[in-house]
């Protein structure tokens, strides 16, 4: 018996679980297309859905996060303001085509630098509806969130567009020509870190990649490892200055070890969250509005 | 009577001057081919050389710098340490093919953060030769350089890839997706160079650059002016932090100006070199040398 259908439907990425009494998890699917592969779909998002887990559509409810609630998404909702606790979530949904969308966050919409986000809220809250603790969080991605909770509330976030910039330095700029794919190297990583953290212009330190290159004292299997040390070292120096406490990440696999090592190596605790933030969002979500 | 031809041949840039009794100007070509394109040329920088200024070579001494002793010019010269001036240049010139080449810079080579130059240590150098003052130089670039002189030796400097970067972000990021052309906005630059010299990471400060479009707060044509300024002040405010003196700006155009306009903002003075600083260099380290 289906008690709710959750989806966390991404710029890239689609997952989706099927959840019976108290949220447990029936079925999962973790491989749908994300919303640029699926608004180019002819049936678009509405045949993304029944192409990956129509047999699950009985009439149980259906909540969805994400970018699938920005201008190209399914169906656009404004930015809900701060602080944003699951209570406020739930009041916000938006039913549309039979779903019901979470909407993203906006920080300091009026002050000089603004920041939005869609998606990282429900897994935060997530975290919070789990009894994880208030403090700071970093969800690594192509664009990290750093946040921060207290007393279950999400009060401040700032977005870093590292994984971005180090894909469009590897791909598009100098500091791409001499790298050599390799098998990963964490020494090299490391070297970066120390790197990230140090003074001065980070667009002045990034240069180090190609001169130690030029230099013979990196080898060029490493330079994309010391870059993106080098790049994630100068977003955790900044972002976990303030800390105050054990920072929690949110995220999986690599990356999530990556920025447990750059956080370890500057002497701040680090606890990586366990898998399903997300699901367990939508349920509390879809729970407190009365859907399951 | 020809005494001396010089040329400054970068990366994507050739500039020759024909010169006569104390470096007097008798002829100038401002638009041969960088090295990128003199290099795929079937005869190579000779035949590039001999289109463009063939008629003055009549056995007067040329002399040239830039990327043109880089790995991938006419020949790969090593670099010279810090600190450095006109006469430890002109000591180190490769005669290759009949032409006096300038050797580049190394700063820190066993240090943690090794940089380059090759080309602007000339331009400073005639800057000195010219009777300017000591002190703090940026050249505004691709790759911009921070270099202090003293006692008419360069005695650091410190690459900074503001130019590519701003490139890579507006041509391949997300940045980049609602970026519309536009007059030039010298408002939204500004505004750009105050975000730039904030707090905070700077790979979060740029995602500035898109919630303020999407929140309707910065014009789709004035958000290449905005990250520009963005860039351009995060490395001013880095660059000329322990100026102690006025900048010297040794650049052109467009882009000089911004970089005072910056430096103005942030309260620190500026003026910009008169142009000829490269053929001034050139003549310089060739007089010393005793070949003109």
């Amino acid at each position: 018996m289906t008690a709710l259908i959750g989806i966390d439907w991404g710029t890239t990425s689609f997952r989706a679980w099927r959840m019976g009494a108290e949220g447990k998890v029936l079925e999962a699917v973790g491989d749908g297309p994300g919303i640029l592969a699926a608004g180019a779909l002819p049936g678009g998002f509405r045949q993304a859905l029944q192409d990956r887990i129509g047999g699950w559509l009985d009439g149980a409810p259906v909540i969805a996060s994400g970018m699938i609630t920005s201008r190209n998404g399914w169906v656009e909702t404004p930015y809900l303001p701060l602080p944003l606790d699951a209570a406020a979530l739930a009041d916000s949904l938006t039913l549309h085509d039979g779903i019901h969308f979470v909407t993203g966050a906006v920080s300091d919409p009026d002050g000089p630098a603004p920041d939005v986000m869609r998606g990282e809220e429900t897994e935060i809250i997530g975290h919070l509806a789990g009894g994880g603790a208030d403090g700071l969080f970093v969800l690594p991605g192509t664009h990290s969130k750093w946040a921060r909770a207290r007393g279950g509330r999400i009060t401040a976030f700032r977005t870093v567009m590292t994984g971005e910039v180090f894909a469009v330095l590897r791909d598009h700029s100098i500091l791409g020509r001499l790298i050599q794919p390799g098998p990963g190297d964490e020494d090299a990583f490391r070297r970066g870190v120390e790197a990230g953290w140090q003074d001065g212009a980070l667009l002045g330190r990034i240069f180090s990649a190609r001169t130690l290159a030029l230099l013979d004292r990196l080898a060029p299997q490493d330079i994309a490892d010391y870059l993106s040390g080098l790049l994630i070292g100068d977003e955790v120096a900044q972002g976990a200055r303030d800390a105050g406490g054990p920072v929690t990440i949110i995220g999986r696999g690599d990356l999530a070890a990556r920025y447990r090592i750059a956080l370890d190596m500057m002497g701040i605790a680090a606890v990586i969250a366990p898998p399903g933030m997300a699901r367990r969002g939508l349920w509390e979500i879809a729970r407190i509005k009365g859907l399951s």
